[in-house]
């Protein structure tokens, strides 16, 4: 099977590899469409790895995907040939003591699609479980259902967060995981959504949605934005999507009491907290890894037209090119939200 | 000071009253721009009573109001002469326990506008304290304003459902309690709502706003369409608006495994249920009383523009002509959503 | 194999009847040690039915049991054979959207033991998943680990309530569950448990544990008792444990503003319930069945000594003798609460 | 009056001193009966402040106080002369937003006894508002009383637990908070509780309670330990209650995979966290200030024999010698738990 293949670090081929085609009870085969090029593929592709996880062997990349259903297993029931999908990569054992308790994605045995050793979906056909499978409606396009693995990573935040309708939030870092989460906590209940970065650019895309406030740095303070929005009372919740130590500079004091803070970046060394600023707000401090059973809301927002992904596709590549695609992600433009990979 | 009197039963009269005008410290005076007809209003004026409270003195209607700050307490720290205000017409003691706990609407002692033996709002002045009076926003309106309150009860019910974004959500009962829930619960995070009544012109009302669906009963049967629309997985939150005994028919067959359903509208006799299909399903089952913590965030979704109430003032009158809105009201017209009393 | 087969209702057997007995790669083969005989055992062999599970075909009794591990599957990796182990019930689709979410009791493709036609446990060999077979400490004993499973339904009933330390709660009812759910109560964070009921025997038996406090109906009055013992503030929480409809007369004047019922009984008709009265508090009203994730919690606290439910078996029988047990049973002494069927 | 007063920095006298002594409407007077020494009344004596709260006046010392009602104002309804009762210490504004909210320890104006510049309780009579004024139950001593506001600390660091019954915890450090946070823990649901110290003397004291198993460092391996016990799954939440940055070292390792860690200890740096490592785990971590709400809770757990604090009383001293009580907190001998002055 032809596929994107991450040789090893700051090596890409697009070359034959052996990858598993049988389809089994439960499982369905789908022809890829749309594959999105995400930071975590880029960062193995210029780095070789992330924390604990290194690229040892050629590994295909890829794990945001939309496709066609063209086989179905014996048991599957829910999708049939011919069904547009996306698909949910982590596949955790259903058996397990997290995974009984609803909180698959931290089941320590999870198996993720571009994460070393396993291979990920930047080739023409995969297998997958049904259970992991999701129909796309007819109005969500390719483009979105290969949109809604980032998506749901805000879902997840938004969904730790516990927002009450009309909660206002602050997202630190404008980046494609900050505009997530904005968008996320937006059409998760939330009437305004702060979002601060120090990238004219980044913010100006987070800008064009209603709803957003954007919030630049360093020219603008976002404790005294915050105050005169809040009047000085403080948002409920405070999104960290930078990953930078830096982001949590005075992080309790933009809180009400009793708000939460969700931290969704993850900042490679550990970071200097002040527990006592946290403690006089009563802070509840949540974190999130990946996602679990956000999908189908996650469609259903594309869906009812709540969220638009639409706008944040900057660039679309056909497979064959799909090398330049991620040269082109690795050069960080700020006026890049997402490129896309059409297989064609 | 002029009012509108609930002399007795089928009674109203536009008269001369005596109401306290002196302004504690921590009180303000507000000059009344706009009052709502609520629906508890002309349940007083038709019946003479509600469950156990009786009208048995001449009462001042209203309780839905907005207006003008005009004289502060010397301690009253949060607002000014000239801010424009809304009330939150119950006032508990604060040093109760179920205060103490952020329960303050289910303090037995609450002091609630237009409840025997407490008089409303319809008068040109009123004290009132600061703690349970909230400053409009430049872009939300005296209308807007005097709607805060029917729309708080929809945020009660939509905080209660404790939404997880994304969630889907039948709302039982098109009438204006109906649609504000249905407007708290999308705004609040559902990705779409629908709503069943026997009225076309309600339910023509409520699908106007976008992510709305109605149906419409008889001619359609809210399992199927619910089943057709979830897959047969069943929406995640039930709000019964109706207040009748019929609208609880098969409602746990409405809902998802797990899920939630909201009683808003209050029966006047006891309903039968099925407590099995309610333990088949696991479903949590939460009641609501008035609201409590949610006038804030009610303002801002309204000033955000994520809730748009001004489509549902169905008519204005003075305040000279208050009684004639009241005939209006009690005549039940199902193209009216809000009437509404301009003190002038 | 031998087993205790019920015929048709009213007509059991102990004899030979073919059973699956094929262990698969993930499943472990028990030697069963002890089984209890629960109401819904007792209730198929007088009625020959349960709501809509009806016994059609002859049916293996038994859901409650404990017993050694004699063989495992190829990729078993939590148990070994000798391994002293209890089990839970029920198997669900564990790629269900339900138990993906963690709760696969709510999975309408649960198969649980004695549930018709799925075949019971009061056999000397089983079957079954290692994810659903619980290793037993040395300081449970297999009396103990057989009583696990009725004592899991009072561990989810105390899980949905939300106990917060301290909390004061009412049972209504003395059965075997109303004791379950009074001792996971207790053990879960109460300070105190009224428990209510006709039966003096029963009163008696629940009342021998230090932190229950019998209420004897009629002579007693429940709101009496409580108002005396909570100040008039009212119980957090109620568990409604008889299943009668009887038992749901004022039962939200038992509680406070804000607390909870939980409804572990099942009443086989619907019962008539004041709406009004339950919004006033603001109540929230959970429902179970059956339960998930308890388990290892639930042997955690017979193991710490918290529970003890050595005194609640009240009669052994050996195996041959499992007719009589059932027999027993069926003359419901209100001086039973639990009897137990020994394999060995 | 009379009073222990901390006239600045490491000086104290037992002088007269001006308080006001005059009982509004819903005030009450109180003869002090019992008071107990604190970490934080101890430290101001030694540092002369904690963190921004500076002794720059003479001030009063003492928080932790039971005592019988002398007078009550004329609006007092639940308490009369001769009641015995203890006091929660902070006063809020309750008609401020985090009051509203149930949050009133939060409330950025709360006035909390001897916290500068507010006066505290080591004086034979105080005035105080009956809604932060407790009664004791005839069975709970004015020792037991007066231990009510530390253990307060553990109540609310076991209630933002969310602690589910059965769970298991560590507490990490064995001081008097800590022992506080071990029992409010078990008796709020934990199965078993492990508690860390370096100090044998501080574990002995804690071992002695069942349900408590002491963690001896360095000689154990606290990762070990709790892998040993919970078969490497982790415990459901830790609580950190030494203040101490090494306290955080591997802190989430000990944690189950959606567990909980409660930061109740203080500590007087920003402490390094490595956020990942938590993400991995989806841990969420709840911080605290003071309590609220949780008086009742606690003197029900006291009464109800679920708690015992009785044997954490080290030493008793008449109010004559209070500054000899003083020196010996001062001291920090590890097999003191708790100092009471008796005020005679």
């Amino acid at each position: 099977m032809r596929a994107l293949v991450l040789e090893e670090r700051l090596k890409l081929s697009l070359r034959d590899i052996e990858l598993p085609q049988a389809v089994g009870p439960r499982d369905v085969k789908i022809a890829i469409h749309t594959v999105g090029v995400c930071g975590s593929d880029v960062h193995y592709y210029t780095h070789g790895r992330i924390g604990p996880f290194i690229v040892e062997e050629p590994m295909v990349l890829g794990h945001e995907a939309s496709g066609t259903v063209v086989e179905i297993g014996a048991e599957v029931k829910g999708l049939k040939v011919g069904d547009r999908v996306c698909m949910e990569p982590g596949i955790p054992d259903l058996s397990s003591r997290a995974s009984k308790l609803g909180l698959y994605n931290v089941d320590p045995s999870v198996r993720f699609w571009a994460t070393p050793p396993v291979h990920g979906c930047l080739t023409p056909f995969v297998v997958f479980p049904e259970a992991f499978t999701f129909k796309l409606p007819d109005n969500v396009s390719f483009a979105e259902g290969a949109m809604v693995e980032p998506f749901a990573v805000g879902m997840q935040a938004a969904s730790k967060a516990k927002i009450a309708p009309g909660d206002t939030a602050l997202v630190i870092g404008s980046g494609p995981i900050g505009i997530m989460v904005a968008l996320a906590a937006l059409a998760g209940g939330c009437s305004r959504v702060y979002i601060s970065d120090h990238s004219a650019a980044k913010l100006e895309i987070a800008g064009r949605y209603d709803g957003i406030e954007p919030i630049k740095l360093p020219e603008q303070s976002v404790g005294e934005v915050i105050a005169a929005g809040t009047d000085g009372w403080g948002v409920d919740i405070v999104f960290e999507a930078a990953g930078a130590r830096s982001a949590y500079d005075g992080i309790f004091g933009f809180l009400r009491p009793g708000g939460a803070v969700v931290l969704v970046g993850m900042p490679v060394e550990p970071v200097a907290i002040d527990i006592v600023s946290a403690q006089a707000k009563e802070a509840r401090i949540e974190t999130i890894f990946r996602y679990a059973n956000v999908y189908d809301r996650a469609i259903a927002l594309i869906s009812s037209g709540k969220v638009n992904l639409k706008p944040l596709v900057t660039g679309v590549y056909p497979f064959e090119e799909s090398i330049a695609a991620f040269e082109r992600a690795a050069s960080a433009d700020p006026h890049d939200v997402k490129l896309q990979i059409l297989m064609g």
